[in-house]
């Protein structure tokens, strides 16, 4: 560690090998979902090897539009300690998608951490992999996500919540303080700490507490589809 | 607008033609400089169209890793009114692109905000866009910024600076709120909370509450880029 915990450090935790995550990519993603949490992940060089991965290694457009590359398809993915699922108007489609649902129920298992942001719980809880645990969602459309499934605790007060490996973060920004979480259970809380400084970045390091559930299903997810489409 | 404040509308103000914001990519550009404002920029959707510029209109990867493809090579990108240019580690390299410092010249006095996150200000000190105007940078490696031109009046303590049409943010996440903020200006207070409030992000509203100020120039520069070169 460097002696400066403010400080970004390239030699941080030289001891502790790179762990790989590997991020889901589906058209329609919310941009902020997937890389709030990558930031986080991928701020201090060395520490953790980020993979895309989708239906084929081609770029996939965001709900915003811009688009990333991902790096792998499903079927040829490296194997991964982190799983990261993120949520987005596109998760309507996502959930149709076999090939999606099928790598999150085969990959996870072997996954050290499997996290989702926003609506990406409603992919988890359709997959089968939130059965019996605790998990939250996006707040204005949190129905979506328990109309999934009614074998999932859905938790409607929760900056994020974590049952075992599974870690679900409520809507967009949360999945940012969601890596925070992992990453000081990961690597310490100075670690974290030190990320959050060198990003400037605010941390809400209470998992229970949730400015956002007063928005409790305040969008109608049928009517906002129709709207969009 | 909608009726409810708090839910995204994909109506919201009808009669407001979207803006187009074009944002600059360049190796080792860091993730959330771009994907911070990007997010608040477009989330509701209809509002804003988003470009993504570069050299060429190729993948270019970040500080991070995953890969954003570029909409657009430079010389042939659309008329922007707004310009977003990020920070990360690769604006050391991007500080010699004759290109980019061409294009940001050359668009900048027809765009109507022109936003830097991070050590993007170094970027646009260095084209001479923001001489005899206040700017903000990272606080860690506010020294890199301040390098590049002595003819700013570098702010020290600021969340982001607004000074005319070009509006600098602080390090990494102060992009986020700096974007509200840009929102704030052009879409009404309102619109800019619906935003907060959909992607469940806690808005740090004032420019001059800076907590990272703290952290002026922690890192130096030349021994952070000796470490992870």
């Amino acid at each position: 560690m460097s002696t400066d915990q403010s400080s970004p450090s390239a030699d941080a935790d030289q001891r502790i090998p790179p762990l790989t995550l590997g991020a889901v990519l589906y058209p329609g993603f919310e941009l902020l979902d997937l890389y709030g949490p990558l930031e986080m992940f991928g701020a201090i060089p060395g520490q953790f090897t980020i993979h895309t991965v989708a239906d084929a290694a081609q770029p996939v457009a965001s709900s915003q539009g811009p688009r990333t590359v991902a790096d792998y398809a499903y079927s040829e993915c490296p194997p991964l300690d982190l799983i990261l699922v993120p949520g987005g108007f596109g998760t309507v489609e996502a959930l149709e998608n076999q090939v999606l649902l099928d790598f999150l129920r085969e990959r996870s298992p072997d996954a050290r951490v499997v996290m989702s942001v926003c609506s990406g719980s409603a992919i988890l809880a359709r997959a089968g992999l939130l059965d019996g645990r605790r998990a939250t969602s996006n707040k204005q459309l949190f129905k979506f996500a328990t109309d999934q499934s009614d074998r999932v605790q859905w938790v409607e007060q929760a900056r994020w919540v974590e049952d075992g490996p599974f870690v679900t973060a409520s809507g967009v920004s949360a999945g940012t303080d969601m890596a925070l979480a992992v990453l000081a259970a990961l690597r310490g809380e100075d670690y974290a700490q030190q990320v959050a400084d060198f990003t400037e970045y605010q941390w809400h390091r209470d998992a229970d507490s949730d400015p956002f559930a007063r928005f409790l299903n305040a969008v109608d997810i049928d009517q906002l589809m129709g709207a969009l489409s």
